[in-house]
């Protein structure tokens, strides 16, 4: 199914409220195709935007599910004492660092009794018996890696593609496991990881990392890559649910880096205040920071404040486009071909 | 003449004695466009290897220059000292970590009175009345840039063409200042530096960066690169002069880092014991530290050791082929004509 849209254009899960059914609809409608973002997200909620994305139109979509990690053994302590003044100033409680598993039994349980047709895997590779049940039940299984040994991993775990992430992606690292370095693990551009997936395994490949052009699309099909996804540069569409001050932000000029301060695994954002005042700090512990900073980051996307919630962006952010979705990917497409066409100048 | 070359592939300067004469001219031959590296070089050295190549052939070639940096205030007192048991090791003396400016000045006359056609720059960018009078010269100005903000000086300062270098790159990154960070600077992959400064400018852009296979040539040339620049996919070509330890250890299974250990400047190499046991200490100080490791590095690679010489690599170093450059240059232009066929059955 993805190595066959109309448009090969994928927009990225993206948890925490920006992945949309209006986004996911809006993409598949216009010949892309859509991810609903499961994770930090009960069972339930789930279901609802499934059923609502449903009733919005009768595209094909997929699911993106966190596979849950260990727990974390760091002492959290001192980090959460660090952050006393953040409470302080946006007047809240920090939340309970605990770790769970977010609903991932109920969620698989969600997916294969609706048939959701595809759904994909991050934050590390589903056990072999979890890849059957949903191959079993018609779902196409993607898996998110960042390198060709988590490739490996991943198709002899029965994976029918894997989402291969640069480094240059906004957002969390899909790493299978944080090695507690800055960056997580190995960092490599897309197209250095793609081209290390391709010859590691013999599956089809999305690609995703800091695509913000339709030149790149077409770059990334003509690695090999059968489809790109995008996140970042969907952002500011109108249907997508950015909150305001992260949509604001991502029309600024910061620069990005990786951070664990706010949820507790690497991810990619633009610099702000708690970023980087509590970095340095941050224990490889997730889901615990996110659940420790939630209330600081709502309270200050509820002030309209950018320095302390999480402004995840890709590298060439500065090329967001505010545009409706259908409008967006039909530019995309566009410069794909003109891309195309200029390659075939090069090689008739 | 770079954005027309028969096979849009450049082969790197590679500086330390992998870009010989006879690598240049075999890719000069078969269609593609070598740079002769004149750093760490003498002028009458660098003479000498323009006079050869001419020699061995008729074919047009550059000659890259490393732009000389103001000397770094950092005390070498602690490195050098924590170097003593490798000097003991491999029974040399430390060099003296001079500053100098690599002979710039003599260089510029050089490729000026030998009206070099294309002459790149590398760790900074050439003053305005350099550019100035190369171009006079009929000589094109290349300027290797890591950054949008990179690329708009090299343009600033007159540059014809830039050359994009990915964080994937192997060797020195061409960063104009290093920052003291472990990358010494932002990092970007290729597909995305390459998409932030086309963006920013508007000149012909060389990329460069982990490139090993023709599908990736054409897909920066897709993108929208006037060619692609390997230097890694060359290093074990039979024309290359690449040290026999390093040519061994590309072969290997080793991960790549970024260290100033060996020279004082980050650079990408394969992980050895000298790289792990150093990078943390050294200082941000080109070109002290080359001098200062010399004697060590030429131990090492005179025993066979490949302990403690720097094994630079690209991240991608494992597609490395074993082939003649001709051959080589081939089956990647063969590559990129069926990467584009593909493509061009996606956007028909």
């Amino acid at each position: 199914m993805l190595a066959d849209l109309r448009i090969p254009v994928v927009v990225a899960p993206m948890a925490g409220g920006a992945s949309t059914p209006e986004l996911v609809t809006a993409v598949g409608a216009a010949g892309g195709f859509g991810f609903l973002a499961a994770g930090y997200l009960s069972a339930e909620a789930v279901a609802g935007h499934l059923a609502k994305t449903r009733e919005l139109g009768p595209h094909p979509f997929g699911v993106n599910l966190f596979v849950p990690g260990p727990e974390s053994a760091a002492d959290l302590r001192g980090y959460a004492a660090s952050l006393r003044a953040e409470a302080d100033r946006y007047a809240v409680a920090l939340g309970d660092p605990r770790w769970e598993d977010d609903d991932y039994a109920a969620k698989l349980d969600l997916v294969v009794r609706e048939r959701v047709p595809v759904v994909s895997f991050t934050f590390g590779c589903p056990e072999p018996a979890v890849v059957r049940r949903l191959r079993d039940n018609g779902i196409q299984v993607v898996v998110t890696v960042t390198t060709p040994a988590e490739a490996r991993i991943a198709v002899d775990a029965g994976a029918d593609v894997l989402c291969v992430q640069g480094a240059d992606a906004g957002a969390h690292r899909g790493l299978f496991v944080d090695d507690g370095s800055p960056a997580g693990g190995p960092s490599y551009g897309l197209l250095t990881a793609l081209r290390l997936v391709l010859e590691a395994v013999d599956v089809p490949v999305i690609a995703t990392g800091g695509l913000m052009h339709g030149a790149d699309i077409a770059a990334v099909l003509t690695a090999g890559a059968v489809a790109a996804q995008l996140g970042t540069a969907f952002l500011r569409c109108p249907e997508a649910g950015t909150a305001a001050v992260h949509r604001e932000a991502l029309a600024g000029d910061r620069p990005t880096e990786f951070t664990r301060a706010f949820t507790g695994r690497p991810a990619r954002g633009l610099v702000n205040r708690f970023l980087v005042e509590h970095s340095a700090d941050a224990p490889s512990a997730y889901p615990q920071l996110h659940h420790l900073t939630k209330p600081l980051r709502a309270a200050a996307n509820r002030a309209g404040d950018p320095e302390a919630t999480s402004l995840w962006a890709g590298q060439a952010y500065s090329l967001c486009r505010d545009l409706p979705a259908a409008e967006l990917l039909a530019r995309l497409d566009g410069e794909a071909r003109d891309a195309v066409s200029r390659a075939r100048r090069r090689w008739p």
